[in-house]
Formats: structure tokens, sequence, C-alpha cells
């Protein structure tokens, strides 16, 4: 583990290994309680917290004494104390107090960043350079807080790299291979349908519409379906997280590229934030918006989502040390590649655009 | 671990790790089930399986789309398919299907080893070069097929290098001390019986003799000897297997030295296979002829071998470990080492002519 | 692991990692039984045992024929086995026997080490050179053989260096933060309380004298204190160990810098020694003298001190872990380092005089 930034190689020139300047996800909102957290996020170790007057904050997990995780010190209402020698720090990681001692050094102080609560989900801004700050407000997921949705989720930790979970959710046709236990079904027809790859800015699409079809069991047992339905599938990349809607209407009930159509909709959220260069946290959430006349399916949805990343994980993980392990060797792609490579471009761009703000700060 | 052969430093030019062009012990033909098996061998990291049609391969383990280990897939009647996107390898290697598309690119393939199965032993050959091709068939085993024997056996891991392993089948006179619990016995009764060592060309033979003694409480309970016994111990090593051969008849039943001999046997086979440079795949198998009016001793004698060979590992791993920490440092050699030491030339002089072919091959 | 003495870069010169020519703790004297105890000190890979005739002694722990920790044989009266082959090792290192062989020649040794049975601690003699002899007699500790004390202690291995021990035994403010659950009580008292420092050679004293105080809850439970009492907290660090005396008596009933003044005591004896550069062990008791009117205290001291230790140890590994990912940073002193600060400058000068003496020996 590293505490900045690390680098790659790439044609090369170094290139930094994630893209900055901007707000990835660092945790969501009911993870922090009374005790700090410990996390690394984008190589940088830090410690997150809430202090008893409701603010967030996430500075450097150290101490500027004598090195010991300010995460294993205790929440106060004025911020956090270190649990070695009892030195306090506001959530913008100034000293406050240091016990025994009247004097407070100039250089006693922590680094803090920017961390943002918006819609239960934390979003923390990772700068290019020392003095960047955010140029936008962090991302909105009003899903969160829609009455008419329920949802759950989870923080997986990855031993893989954050590009490889990005390939992943831009490929659905892995559904019949790496699913088959949950909601796989038949693969030849998640690797025939046809898809519509699109992009807009940063922003990849990858939309699959399924009209005139049978409606699976989850499906049928979740809305009051009345025969075939029509059935979409629509991945949007962000190069932070990933939104990946899908649902169904009564056949003809709507327009399939109406954002506004009726009908039964599973709509997920995926923060995939770097740890290191070779791990990542994954953050998710399933919504779901049940039926008042139905059975709620939420808790069913949020288990069968559950198990079907675990299964991502394991695949994900093994790619990943037998990639460690082979070392730079050819690889080939196949049709199901597009919106993945689509997407490391837009990592890539981002990615050449650090590199220079950061070449850029040096020279001044 | 690494893909290809790993290289060592050996009077200041660069000796490959293992002898090549030789027949490795792979496995065994009762692991090849309806799951293909993940293990690595000499630096590549192997994927085996059997068909459905019953036919054994051995494939890189990496699908060449996205290098998912193909041993995380599942085995087809037609070859083996990737668990990632579904691609599908004949038992050469070959990529016969890409779910979803029709071209199928010329650079679909994963590399393949020669496998075959002999006597229930399955045999990989391991090339010094790309294009070598066996010059010979693996050898054959007919134990394994005798209906007069009976036989057991297991697959253990070694932290430790392969050449350890040799030093221990060869070496009879450390019973007395690893083995104190199980064969050993008295120490000083091992350490001054007298041994044969010869060789001829690649294969040395470690023998002892021990006329008209009392039979140990196993053999008495194994075979109805009338007295005292002769008594035999024989090792025979090749370059990627060991025999030891042990036994006993009534005095003067026959030449201790005719193959054909009568009595008591039990018959080990080691597999000695590198995993890596400094880790080793041990395969072993103990066979006996049960003696049709004594109850049948082939369990008792599985069981007992299976808890001295782990015995052996205890101390192997231990003296591994210790020569890490301690580095290159001076040894003695003592009089137990000359059949060690024979087995070490053969060993380098192997490694020696497969450095000569890879360097001839690199030339032409 | 290394063998021998690590060397770390300070100030451009290359420093010994530790400061040798010293008496250190290796061990406790009911630590060897009939078994050998493998212990790593200062970086090299030491087995010790104790003869069936008493003697104690610390050899490399490495067999000369085919290296082996000695550590995995077995102790005769004459000296060690080894595990493999049976050779005999004497207490100095000497091989006495090679069974099966006659001629013993002149290069089967191992390396012996200085090793002292003093006031029940194992003391080891850790040269600068390798022809460096004891100077001085080890450490008296009269404690562990005073009748009127009782004691028990432990052995704990630190994944942190040596260093880090050291800076939180002379520290005696982190007892409010630390150790809230055990012995801790009011942290500002123990931040706020007058700490005299002082020095002598090699040898840093911290002391807090606390009169006329309230007696807390241990202390009253172990001895029948009038009333208020006069309270003493003594650190003594020397360069392998830290004696830390505390204590209490009716206010007035004696001078607090008589060392011989009554009243109740809890001695505390910390032996801390390198394993490597970045790990240790930490060799401790803890003593009192039971009133003969009141109930034997000593087991509860022992298991505060044991719990209050464990909380130690959590902090300081947490710290090093956090210093290894971190790197090179600065940090600020506060009031509390004066202590701590002193004893490194005392290694810090036992490291060049180590590094002279090693220079020295290359020169001869």
């Amino acid at each position: 583990m590293t505490t900045s930034s690390s680098v790659s190689q790439v044609g090369g020139a170094a290139l930094p290994a994630f893209a900055l300047d901007q707000w990835y996800v660092a945790g969501f909102a009911w993870e922090l309680g009374d005790k700090p957290l410990a996390r690394t996020l984008l190589g940088r170790a830090l410690v997150l917290f809430r202090t008893s007057e409701g603010q967030v904050a996430a500075l450097e997990d150290r101490c500027c004494h004598r090195e010991l995780p300010l995460s294993c010190g205790t929440v106060e209402p004025q911020g956090l104390r270190c649990g070695y020698h009892g030195l306090l720090f506001s959530p913008k990681g100034q000293c406050l107090e240091i016990p025994g001692q009247v004097r407070i050094p100039a250089k006693a102080c922590v680094q803090s960043f920017e961390l943002r609560e918006r819609d239960q989900i934390l979003w923390i801004w990772m700068g290019a350079t020392s003095d960047s700050q955010p140029d936008q407000e962090p991302p909105a997921y009003p899903v969160h807080s829609d009455p008419t949705y329920r949802f759950g989720g989870g923080v997986y930790h990855y031993d893989a790299p954050y590009q490889l979970i990005h390939d992943n959710l831009l490929d659905l046709s892995h559904l019949g291979y790496v699913h088959l236990k949950t909601i796989g079904g038949n693969a030849s027809i998640h690797m025939n349908a046809d898809l519509k790859v699109s992009q807009d800015g940063d922003c990849v699409r990858v939309v699959r519409w399924m009209p005139d079809s049978e409606p699976p069991p989850t499906y049928a047992a979740a809305w009051p379906f009345k025969a075939h339905i029509d059935r979409w599938q629509e991945v949007e990349f962000h190069p932070s997280h990933v939104r990946i809607w899908t649902g169904a209407m009564d056949v003809g009930a709507d327009a399939l590229d109406n954002p506004q159509r009726a009908g039964f909709h599973m709509r997920g959220f995926h923060g995939v934030t770097p740890e290191t260069e070779n791990s990542a946290h994954y953050f998710w959430t399933i919504a779901t918006n049940p039926h008042p006349e139905m059975q709620d399916p939420t808790q069913l949805v949020i288990d069968q989502t559950a198990a079907t990343f675990e299964e991502d994980k394991v695949v994900i993980e093994a790619q990943f040390r037998n990639q460690q392990r082979f070392g730079q060797r050819p690889v080939i792609d196949i049709h199901v590649d597009v919106g993945p490579n689509r997407a490391r471009r837009v990592i890539d761009r981002l990615r050449q655009l650090t590199a220079q703000r950061q070449q850029a700060a040096q020279t001044l």
C-alpha cells in the first residue's frame, strides 16, 4: 500500500494509475456511526468519521506525533482524538489539543479531504494536485431518496484492480456463464442479444431491449404483468460509478426509450473506487419499486443481487491472480468487449489529463 | 510463480532450474474426474482434464480472451469451456467456439502439452524448447497393473525444492532419526548397514541387503516367514521419479539379486515433479502382494507409508526454510551423501543439456 | 529474517541496527525444559537448550550437514542431536558424533554464543565482532531471588522494532489513553504530572512522584495504608532492559528518594530484545511484596500487568504498520518525548560504537 497515487508505465511515459479530480464513493452514510472507519482510497490511507454534531470528515489516517492510525482513536464532539497520547484533531485536520501541553505547534495537523454526504452516499474529492478543489457538486442519486423505492446494499473488497470491475459491469454477456446458478438463464440468449453502445463525454451507455418477451419468474412474482413484456437492461458508466437499471412493462405500455416509463424496475448503483492499483472497493445498492398489490420483492432482489456479485468477485479475483502469474501476454478481443473498451479509453483520457495537471502544478 | 522455466546462477552461467525434455508425473489417472484440475508443473500453470470421451489433456491455464484460469471452467464432450464468456477449447488448445460470434480469430488458442496415461500415472512431456517432441514413450510401471499387487497412494505438496526430496529418498540412513515413531527402529542399524551405490546412465541405484535377519513386526504380520529372513532395500533413482522396493524372503529361498525373487514385497513409486524452483509435487504409491493365507496388509502398509512421508515433509520443509533464512553457507558431507550427490550430478548434467538445447534453438 | 546484523542508512553512513557488545535477555530460566527452544535474537537464528546436566547453551540453529534447524532435534546429556541424520553437538557447538562414521571433519561445528543464567533470566552476549568476549557479568536482578517478593511474567512477540517499545516504556503519559480500561484512570492527571528526567551514562531515569495522594483501589486492596499516600513511579532505562518500579507508603513514612523506603512495591522487569530490525521479543516480569495481613495481590497484579502489556502491543504494532505504509514522513515532538528521545540518543551512540568496532576489526 502506498500513500500517494501509484503510477504505471504506459507507452514509456508514467501515467497515474487513477483518474483524479473526480468525486469517488468513499462509503455509505450508514457506515459512519460512533466509531471512526479506516479505509484506503486511491492509495491514500484515510480515516472517515462523523462528529457527534453530525459532520462527516475524512483525514489522513496517521497522527502527526507518533504515527498511530487515528482510526484507533475515539470520536468526540469536536473531532477525533488519537488513542496513544490524546491529541485531538478537528474535521479539517487541525490539532485542537495536546494534553499536558499549552502550545500547539504550527505543524501539528493532518491532511483533510473533502467528504460530502448526498442521497446516503459519501463522496470524496480526490484531487490531481494538492490544491485541487471540487469544480462541481457530487452526483445526485435520487433513487435512494425516492419513497416509491426500497433498497439495500453492501460493500465488497476486491483483490483486483478497479478496471476489471468496470469490464465486468459493462459486459452483460457473462451472465450465462458466471451466473448460471443465479440470474444467468440461457447463455445463448445473453450472448446473441443486440446491444447498443453509445457515448456522451465520459459517459458510456450499453443498452439491450428485449421487446415482447416472456417475463422471468422473479419479474412475474414481483409485478402483475398481463402477459408478454417489453424488457430493458441499461448500463450507464461514469468514471467513478456505474448505474445498471433493468425492468419491464406490459407490451406496448410505453415507449422503451422513455425514461419515465412505468412498470417494474430494478435499479443498481455501483461505486467502484480503487483502493490501491491492484485492489478496489465495490459499493453497491439495488432498489426496486414494490407493487402495492404484490408481495414486496425487495429482500429477494437484494439477496439475489448479493449472491450474483459474490460470483463476479470470485471470477474477477481469479482473473487478476492469473494475470499476475502469467505477466504481460497478448489477449484477443471479442464482440462483448465494445462497451468495456470504450470505458477504458475514457479512463485513459482522464489519466492523461491527471498527468497533465500534475505536471503543470510541478512547473509552477 | 512464473510461467516459464526459472533459472539459477551456477558457476557464473545461467542454468535452467529443471532438467527438460523429460516425462514428468503430472498426476494420477483417478484425479481427473468431471472437473478440470489446476496444477503448476515446472513453473507452468496448467489445467489438466479428461473429456467426456475419455481423452486426457493439459493446457495452459489461461483463457486467451480475458485470462480467467480455464480450470474455473467446465468440461464438455469436445473440450474445456471458459467460465467467464464461454469460449470452448479443444484438448489441443484450439478455440472451437466463441458464443455470440461467428468468426474465430487465428490467435484464439492456448498452448497444449503432451499428456499420456500409462499404468494409472499421468505423464507430461516438458520440452526444453517450444518444438520439442517426446523421443520415447513414458515409463511403464507394471506394478500398478499387476493383479498380484494391491496399492494406494497420495499427492503431497512440498514447500521445498524437488532436489531436497531426491536427497531424502536416496538416503535410507535418516530412518533412525526422522522416523523414530513409525518405521525407524534402531538408528545405529540403519546408519551402519553396508550400502552399494551404482550408476547406469541417468539411473542411480542404492541397495542394502540384510541377510539372515529378524523379521520386523509388520513383515511377520503380513507373511508366513518360517524364521530368519533375507531382506532387501533397493532405491532406483530416475531424473523424474524414484522406485523404492523393499521386501524379504525366507533365508536362502532365492538369490537376493534375482529380480524375480519370491517373498513379501513393498514397492514404492515416487514421482517428484517441480512445481516451481522452490516447491514440488510428490506423487506416491505403495504396493504390496498379500499372501493368500494371511490378513491383507495393504491398508496398514498404505497408512504407515503416508505417516512416514508426512514426517519427511515436515523435516524437508523445515530444512528448506532454514536454508532460505541462512542463505548460501558451507555445509559438510558425510557417508550417507554418496547416493544423493550422484543424483545431483545427474540432474546437473541434464540441466546443462537443457541449456545447450535452448541456446541452440535461439541461435537457429 | 537475516542471520547477521542488519544495517540501516543513517545520515548517509551504514549504522548497524542494534547496539552490540551487550548482554541481552534471551529468555527466562523456566523456558528451557527437555526440549530445545528456537529463538531469533538480533537477527541470528538460535537454538537455546539446557543439557540434562543443567548447562544452558545457545547455538546457531542450523546443522552444518544438511541445514535442518537443530531445534528440530533432541536434547541429550552431552548436547543436542540433529533430527535428520543424528549429528550430536556439544554446548560449545563442536560435533561429538556422526552416526555411522568414525572420522569427524574439522569443519563439523556450529557457532555458539555465551549464554548465562542469573536470577532466573537468561542473558546472551551479542558481540560486535566475532571474537568479542563479555567484558562484565550479566546484570543482577535480585528481585527475582528476594523471598519478600512474589512474581510472574511472560514473553511477548512484537511485530514492531524494539525502539518503539523503549519509547512506550519511557513515556508514562500514554496510560490515560491506551490503558483506559485497565490502569489508566484519569488521563489529565497522567499528562500533567511533573516528570524528572535524568541520565547517568547509558542509563536514563524518568521519575514521577505523587506525594499526599489518594491510594488507587488496587493499592488499597493490597496494603493497609492509613490514609493518604506518597506514591512513586520510576523508570530506569538500560540499553537492553528497563526497570519500572512503582509503589506507595503512608504519607511521610520515609523519604521518597530513599531506595530502601518501605511500603507497597510493584517492580517490573522488561527485557526488550530485537528479533530482527522490525520485530522484537518482550520479556517481562512483575513482582510485588505481599503484606502478611492482607490478601496476596500477586496474581491480580500479574493479570492486570499482562492485560496492560497486551494493550500496548496492539497500539505499538498498529503504529509500526502505519509507519511502514506511510514511509518516511515528518513527525512533531511533544512534552512526553523527553525520556524516549534521550534513550534513542543512547542507542544511537552505542550503534556508532558498534560500527567503529566492526570497522576496526575489518581493518586489522
